[in-house]
Order: structure tokens, then C-alpha cells, then sequence
């Protein structure tokens, strides 16, 4: 049917059949994804190949709709097949969890339906911000300062490098790295990749990420908490080199950053607040959900909105009737930038300082824990680290080898390493299939094949650290 | 109190509390948010001064949680203070209203709380993606080609910048752009702002977007509907300079690509399909809800990955037991990245192409609409812009001064610029003090402050455009 003016004077959108159709996908949601998939009666994943989830889901978009109990049954299907994230045996990302109070934010941040580029639209959000932004660069230790809520930590990483070069040369910002000298960034070998990436993006290309003689060192980015290793890199003692040469500091905290709110733990980050840039994301170990990622800066003179501005009218206006400061949007090279600030915020004031500390403290004694148990038990192997002086990981990522019974005791075969590299991805092929439990394995350097799980969740009990533990002895003890 | 390892076997988080703040939450979601939310009875907007919102609020992050209750009303205060960008009278910016299916699909992405990073963690969602995006090629006129949900049509833009120079210098991702020749970025003064920051950002520098003598050209960014204005660049003509010259051609078309859905307006965009990049946003015209962004590629050599690649090995493993094309994170300069593909796919399925065509002419029905009204009505004066020639503006935005009666038949004053520029600011002050409904005004080169009215809502009628022009001249008539 072509439309015409005559049948469009009313709206295209029914409240009340739209209502209905939320309330019963709301059913939905928390019936399959927070009742079923939070059962460890009920499996971590519904795993197909993919063409036959394909053909399941029946994915092809057409030129007609579909009927309301279709669409209920696509809720249910997308559901179903989907990977249970909050799954007290889902370990395989640094994410993992629910937290009622911040899904509670995130459904009123999508409802809500705003951005974050000016006061006008987004009044609660823009004070929310900055209010949440002050809390957390209060645990870094800085009493001021700027940030921001970033769409993840490679941004914010790259946030970083780019107030680092404006600083020193804030030509850049019209002429281009042209005028500039060859910049290098100085990081560790277990940086995140985003390190690199960022530096490709931004124009400084990869090879300069190392030492380049002849070239201009501007920024130093620290990792508090590898991904894979969970190691931090001594802050102090990096400050105490950036001080000398003046080199912006910048602390990759993404993962390691929310131990900053335990009194036992936050020592990992000694120094902290000689850093001039740190990225963290509340959406690794305090479950605030997806995303919700944060640049802090010690920076109080206005460089995120120099360095980023480009001053749009449309946006900008500068006879607003209001504080026009309150418009934080061009301190991004975003322009929409969603809400991010409210699921932690409301989770935050839910449990306080304190249950954030807690859910902290319990992840590091879980990690304590599934050790111990290693420790008793034949074939599980932990990685030589740096941290291999402790009795104890340094931080809540474990990794281990799975040796079968067929490979104890065969060090010294010559087809020792190749026939373990193989281990990991059998047990975790078959843990998929079965839809058990999900953990990640990767090689690293000369290291091959090894599992890494990170235990955050604070729906995690020690029943699931022992289930784990006899899981992978039951899918790899054949092998 | 300390946490200590005895009294932390259990879980931290208790699903049948979480579950019912849950379901209290939603109701006052519901309540708030959908139902008063979307009433032309209520306010579009509470007014408060950042001092007392604050206050009002209790911003301050403590020590100690709260009672639930507690939480519950915040989630009302949240809602109430918050700008209700679903209510039939907010024409502020480019995105507007709800869709309920969008709403639900972007519910249950929250719930499912996954990364678009491997086919392990988002089976349905990598798939889903793929399909979302292999239906808005096809409307560009591409059967192949690649692409990716980013977060905001400003990172999008920059991926094209980053794609152009990597295809004409592959070299650039590991040395950076010291070893290439000065690049320029061809675009026009009535492009979006991020073509400028992404430029600064990436390393070109700003002065670089317009064109330098001796450097190297190699790229133009086209726009397909201008964010003041709405106007269209001629696709055509501009493709067939880039042919001739092998520039990279890309389409900024964030805000007019919805009119390829319509039969009767995707005239606009002719020549679209010559293009070599597409940037989308469907959380505009098709009210798929924020952030909702899409880059488009013609390109079928993998140049995404090529380019953007970092081969983490803990993520993306080569020995995995399915198709590990399927992990398509390695596309990307993030690492997180929200599913933003869910809601566009329900909300797709649940009206078909033809309901989203519907939406989009409605549109440009009701532009035409309140530019008829307007002619009708002493004191709006519509902008000469470039579609002047016409005798309806060329898409959905309408710009217009209204001219109180004081200042009607004065043009030839001298003081009447700077009183005419004074007007809109004043009328958006009342408006938003009194809650009854919200526009955008700028002012753009030499012409004084006017309004810009975009129409995109399918929750519109034409009582709600008849509101407008009445309320414009109520809040104004005196000035």
C-alpha cells in the first residue's frame, strides 16, 4: 500500500499494542536469560553450527512484518541460542555476571533515549556523569580533573595517546603528525592490543608503538591488570622515569582498575595518582554491563574539550539561557555518545563503596580458592608467571595447563608441547557442545595452549570453582 | 564489615530480590517513561537548574547502600527530570519517539549482556549482523561487500578515512603517516563536524579536510543529508570525478540514508551505489533507538580486518573447531563492542521493508505538512537554502525564522539581524521552562539564529504539528 497524507494524520505507532508486546518480551527476558539462563541446572550455551543456526533463526529480513506471536517466538529463539553471560559457569571473557540494579539503569538509560552531547537533552545525565566521574577519580586519588564514558577501553586508550601529542604539540590538531617528529609510545609486550590498534588509527602506525632511535618518546601507557595474566606493571616506579622526562602517563586499567576500590588490594596500583590519564571499565569486575568504560584525567585545563573541539552551532550554541559548560559534548570525537553513567550509578548507590569493595575482595578469594583446589588435585599445571614469586595469583585471572593422564610425567618427550598444545581446544570444543561451562585458552609466547579463567561474578559459589575443576578433568582426562 | 572467606561461598547477589526490583523498575519504566512519557497531556521536559537538579537528585555516591524503596524512587526522579525524547512535541535533534519492538530487541541485548567480538560469546548476534547488514547494502545497490555496527556515524566516518589512506598506502598502519606524502580529505563547509575531528584525531589534521596545494588527495566525503539543512551532495557527478582520479568515495549519509527504504525518495541518494563507503544511522529516521550506526563497504577484499588487525591471540585463536572467520572482532579499532544490531533486526522483522518505508515517507509528508502550515500563518519565514528552487524542502529538516509581529516588515532596519537573532533563544528558553515542547535552533554562516524543526517520528499527527506552530507563535508573539 502506498501511503498518502490522508491515512498519516494519526501516528504509525500503537501505544498500547507496543506496551503489550514489551510486557510479554519483559516475561520473556527474565524467564529464559535471568531465571533459566542463571540456572546451573540449565547449560551455559545452546551451541549450533552455523548454518544450522542460521536456518533456525530464520534471520532474512522481508518487505512484510510479522505477527506479534512470531516476534514473541524470535524474543524466545534469540534467547535461547544466545550464550548465557550471567551463567555462574560462564568464564571465558573478562565480563561475566548480572547485576539487577544496574539492568534495572540499563532499561531506563534505553527508555530514556538520549545523548550525552548536551545539558538541553540529557540534564540528569550530564550532572550524573560528572558526579560518577568525581567518585571514581577519587579512588585514583585525584581531588579534580576531567573524563569521560567511553564506548570501551581502546578508546579510552586512544583518548589518551591523542591528549598526549596535543599537549606536547598541540599544532597536530590542524596540521596533522606532518609537522610533527616521529612519536613513539612506550608499553610492555603484554599491553592490550588496543595499544597498537590506537596507534595505527591514530596515524602513529604500529612500529612506532617501540623504541625508534632518533624518535620522540610523548607517552608511556601502563597496564594495570594483563588481560591474560592479570599482571600490573609497577606504577611507582614508571612515574618516577615519566617525571623525569616529562612523559604523559597513562594507566590501562580496564581490568585491574577496580581493585582501587578494596583496602586490601588496591596496593597493585601503588602510585596511581602520578598517572595523568587512567582508563577503566566498570564492565569487567564490578558487572555494571556492558559497556561502561571510563577515562579519567588529571588534567584541569579544559585539554579533552581543546584538544577534541570542533565547536558545531548546532550543538554548541553559545547564548544558551544556561551554563553552556553543562554541554560536554565536544570534548568526544563522538558526537551521539550513549548513556553509560546511569546503570553504574544506580548500582553504586544500591550496594555503596562498601559491596563494590566486597564483590572486589570475594573475587580475589575465589581465585585463592579454585588455586588451592589445582594445588590438590593431579593434572592441573599453573603458568609460570610474573608473579610466580606469590604463593598466590596476583590478581583474579588463573591460568593453567590441563595435563591428561596420557601426557604426566612426559616432559621431557620430544612431542610433549605439540601433543599439550592440542588439549585446550579439545576440552573447550567439547565443553561448547555439551554447553556445560565456558572458559578461554590461549598460547603466549612460547607458551602453548593454556586455559585462562577469571572469576569476577558475584554469582559465582565455591560449587562452581569445584564444578569447573571436575568438568575439565571429565572432558579432558581421555585425551 | 570485613568479608572473609567463610562468608563468601555463597552468592553475592540474591536473584528473587534482584528479580523484583526488576520487575518494580520496568513498571515505573512503563509508567514514566512510555506512558506519561509519550502523553501530549505532560510535559516534554522538567525543567530545573543544574544547582537544584543536583540537589534534588542526591547525586553523591556513599559508603553504604539503600533500601530498595529508596532505589525505586530514583528510578522515578531519574524519569521524571529527564528529557522525554518519545513525546510527540521533542523536535530537538535527529532522533526521536520509540519503537516497542526496537525497545524490546534493545532490552533483551542488555539482559543478554554479550561482546560483538568471536562467534563463541555471540553466536546469534555475529550472524544477525551479517543479515542486518547484507539488507542495507542491498538498498545501497551492493549484492557483496562488508561492514560493521560502530558506535556513532562520527566513528564511522573515521573508519572510511582509515580504510582510504590504508587502500592507497598499506604501509601506514606500521609506520605511520610520517613516511606518506600530505593527505587531504575533500568534503563540503556543510558536512558534519566529525570529518574535521576524526581528521585531527587520525593524524591528518584539521587543515587538512580542505584541499592543500602539493598534497595528495585521497578522499571525499559526501553527505547525504546535511544535519542543518538536510540537503543532498549529487552522488553521481561527485563518483564520477573520484572514478577519474581513484579517489576513495565516501557517503556520509548518517541522517538521509533511511530514504533508500522509500520508492518515491531515494532519488536522493543516486548514485549511491558507486560509493565505497556508506555511514548509516538508523537510531535517526528509522527510530531504531541509540546507538544504532552502521559503515557500509563495497570492498570484497577483506580490507576491515587487513586494516584494523592486531591477531590477539587470546581472542582469536586460529585453532578453534568452528570457522573462525565468524570472529569478526579483529574488523574493529575497539575491542568491546555492544550489540547494536538486535533492535534494528526486531523492529525490521516486526513492519518489514514496507513499514519502514511507510515511516520514512510520513516524514517527508509531514516536512511538507508544516511548511504548508507555515505559509499560511503570518511571521514564519522559511530559509533560502539550497533547495530553494523547490516548492517543498528536500527532506524532513525545515529551517525557518519566526518573525515576531515587532519585527515583521522592518527588514530594512539596521538593528533588525541582531533583534531577529535574539528571538529564537528567548522562544527556546520559554519552551523549556514551561516543558511544553523542544526545537533546535543555530545560527549557520551569515544568517542569524533560526529554528530547525526535523520530523521523524512515527508518533507524530498532524495536531502535533499544528501544536507547534501554535506554541512557536504563543512564546514569541510578544518579543
Amino acid at each position: 500500500m502506498e501511503p498518502t497524507a490522508g491515512d498519516l494524520t494519526d501516528p504509525l505507532i500503537n501505544h498500547a499494542d507496543g506496551q503489550l508486546f514489551l510486557h510479554e518480551a519483559f516475561k520473556i527476558i527474565v524467564e529464559e536469560v535471568l531465571c533459566k539462563g542463571t540456572d546451573v541446572k540449565e547449560k551455559v550455551c545452546e551451541w549450533r553450527e552455523p548454518e544450522e543456526l542460521a536456518r533456525l533463526l530464520d534471520l532474512e529480513l522481508r518487505e512484510k512484518g510479522e505477527p506479534q506471536e512470531n516476534l514473541l517466538q524470535r524474543v524466545r529463539d534469540v534467547a535461547k541460542y544466545s550464550i548465557k553471560t550471567s551463567h555462574p559457569r560462564f568464564f571465558n571473557q573478562q565480563f561475566a555476571g548480572v547485576d539487577y540494579h544496574s539492568l534495572a539503569g540499563r532499561f531506563l538509560s534505553e527508555a530514556l533515549n538520549t545523548n550525552l552531547f548536551t545539558y538541553e537533552v540529557a540534564p540528569v545525565f550530564v550532572l550524573m556523569e560528572a558526579e560518577v566521574l568525581r567518585g571514581l577519580r577519587a579512588l585514583v586519588g585525584w581531588t579534580e580533573g576531567d573524563g569521560l564514558f567511553c564506548p570501551g577501553g581502546s578508546t579510552s586508550n586512544m583518548y589518551a595517546m591523542n591528549l598526549a601529542r596535543y599537549r606536547l604539540y598541540p599544532e597536530v590538531k590542524s596540521q596533522g603528525l606532518w609537522s610533527l617528529p616521529q612519536l613513539t609510545v612506550f608499553t610492555s609486550p603484554e599491553s592490550h592490543y588496543s595499544v597498537k590498534k590506537g596507534a595505527a588509527f591514530m596515524g602513529f602506525g604500529m612500529d612506532n608503538v617501540i623504541l625508534v632511535k632518533g624518535a620522540v618518546p610523548f607517552l608511556v601507557s601502563c597496564t594495570s591488570g594483563t588481560t591474560v595474566q592479570g599482571a600490573f606493571d609497577p606504577l611507582d616506579r614508571i612515574a618516577n622515569v615519566c617525571d623525569k622526562h616529562k612523559l604523559w602517563l597513562h594507566v590501562d586499567a580496564a581490568w585491574g582498575g577496580s581493585v582501587l576500590f578494596s583496602k586490601k588490594h588496591s596496593h597493585l596500583m601503588k602510585g596511581v595518582h602520578r598517572a595523568n590519564s587512567v582508563a577503566w571499565n566498570p564492565h569487567k569486575m564490578l558487572v555494571a554491563g556492558l559497556q561502561c568504560s571510563v577515562l579519567l584525567l588529571k588534567d584541569t585545563t579544559d585539554l579533552l574539550k581543546k584538544c577534541h573541539c570542533a565547536n558545531a552551532t548546532y550543538l554548541f550554541q553559545q547564548d544558551k539561557f544556561y551554563d553552556v559548560n553543562l554541554d560536554i559534548g565536544d570534548k568526544t570525537v563522538q558526537c551521539s555518545r550513549k548513556v553509560d553513567c546511569l546503570k553504574l550509578w544506580l548500582m553504586w548507590k544500591a550496594v555503596g563503596s562498601a559491596g563494590l569493595e566486597q564483590r572486589v575482595d570475594k573475587a580475589f578469594l575465589h581465585a585463592r580458592y579454585v588455586v588451592d583446589q589445582m594445588k590438590k588435585r593431579d593434572g592441573f599445571q599453573l603458568l609460570r608467571d610474573v608473579s610466580s614469586h606469590l604463593n598466590q595469583p596476583e590478581f583474579v585471572n588463573v591460568c593453567f595447563w590441563f595435563i591428561p593422564p596420557s601426557l604426566r610425567g612426559k616432559e621431557k618427550n620430544p612431542d610433549y608441547q605439540n601433543r599439550l598444545a592440542k588439549v585446550a581446544p579439545v576440552i573447550k570444543e567439547r565443553m561448547m557442545k555439551q554447553g556445560t561451562m565456558m572458559v578461554g585458552y590461549q598460547p603466549l609466547g612460547d607458551r602453548v595452549n593454556f586455559f585462562r579463567i577469571t572469576i569476577l561474578s558475584p554469582l559465582v559459589s565455591h560449587k562452581d570453582m569445584d564444578f569447573f575443576l571436575d568438568e575439565i578433568e571429565r572432558l579432558g582426562n581421555d585425551l
